[in-house]
């Protein structure tokens, strides 16, 4: 188990969880997301796309923050399974979000 | 498992997941609620209709969000079966419902 | 697993849970409370009353809403064994109580 | 399992919970913790006080709540071990603490 | 299982978990972070550092607190494996970070 983090802002809106390695299993659990102390004081959205059941791409809103009303939020373990891309679509940011990362080799399961 | 996410608004204030596959068990497990970035200072109440235990259907609020007060809440894991229908009864929207759905096929656990 | 809600309001400020049916072994988890998007601008506190350790009822607040300051509130799964009794102790409401009820039959486990 | 509460106020600031029966094991999962709906509009802070890794007595703040910002408060499910002992530190209440004690019988499963 | 608990504040910003004792394997899942009711009232962000997957150390930002808008905000259980070290990188605090610390030593388990 590892600890994850990605941070969105104006200039990278965007992070991919991608795995090139096609050996392990991977998932994350997301526990929080918090905003910048310097973010402006505007709703900041973060989307996460990932695999949805109909076989498409689900791009699903998951915490609206403002500094004023809102700066950080519990997720409660939040999992998904990658390839999955964090968005920001609301707001310059930086947006913090904050987990863990669970990585099992594939082979040493399956395999004979 | 798979991303869940679903969209409420003026325009649109259900959404429903019905399993037609009868060959599937199904599960949500429902973890954010969130206002889009546009949604007036209103309160936003958000329900939840599913089967009781007193084999009725139970139509439950579960969260009121308002964009200056609490624009984002977690839902911690909140497991529900479909069929469920998620409705707006408050509010304009857009609200946006996230979590994890769960689907396994009967016959490979149950068939001999 | 059935989908468990309940509302309180100063007309009904008592809901009780108490399975008359012996054969069953009931059990809520309790997951969200929210006011009435109608709910006046005062402290609304709910509490529930169960089987403590010392035999004697507990009567314990678990939430103290305000539409203007927390309008909803995740409880992140509070298990309570009926018979339990909600209560709303200040406020007019309405409130709404929402989480899972778990039903399971006796006799199929433990009898022979 | 049975449920747990208690409360704190500027003339009862601590609550032991310090099982006295050797005979049993017992377990808290602290739920929620909320201010009364006459609490004065100041900081409550929230004190733990268990055993510590280090063989010390830890004194753990674990919330601070204040009327017109934050009049309740989840804890997840914050497991702790007896004897622990619940102070407030800042404030004079009353403060509300609830979630789910478990006991079990040692003897029951460790004799032969 | 202990309690876990450490206060960040100007004169002390960081708090490390580094276990020198090679045999064992330790856990932390934190619960809850606050601050003090002294805290001037602007924004304090935490920050943990630990073992990303990448084998790099990972600084996570987990929770932006601010005495007037958001004093205490539940963490749902982030379990993070030490060596960890937990940072306040705005705010002059005090912060205080609450959780469960779990020890097993290894060679009763691994050993033969």
């Amino acid at each position: 188990m590892y600890l994850f983090g990605c941070t969105l802002r104006s200039d990278k809106r965007e992070f991919k969880v991608d795995p090139d390695d096609e050996d392990t299993e991977q998932q994350l659990s997301l526990k929080a997301v918090c905003l910048g102390a310097e973010a402006e004081d505007k709703f900041h959205m973060v989307e996460v796309e990932g695999l949805g059941y109909d076989a498409k791409r689900a791009k699903v809103p998951i915490a609206v923050l403002k500094p004023s009303v809102l700066p950080s939020m519990n997720l409660g373990g939040f999992e998904i399974t990658p390839p999955v891309t964090f968005r920001l679509v609301s707001g310059s940011g930086p947006v913090h979000i904050s987990g863990q990362h669970f990585v099992s080799v594939k082979d040493s399961e399956d395999e004979e």
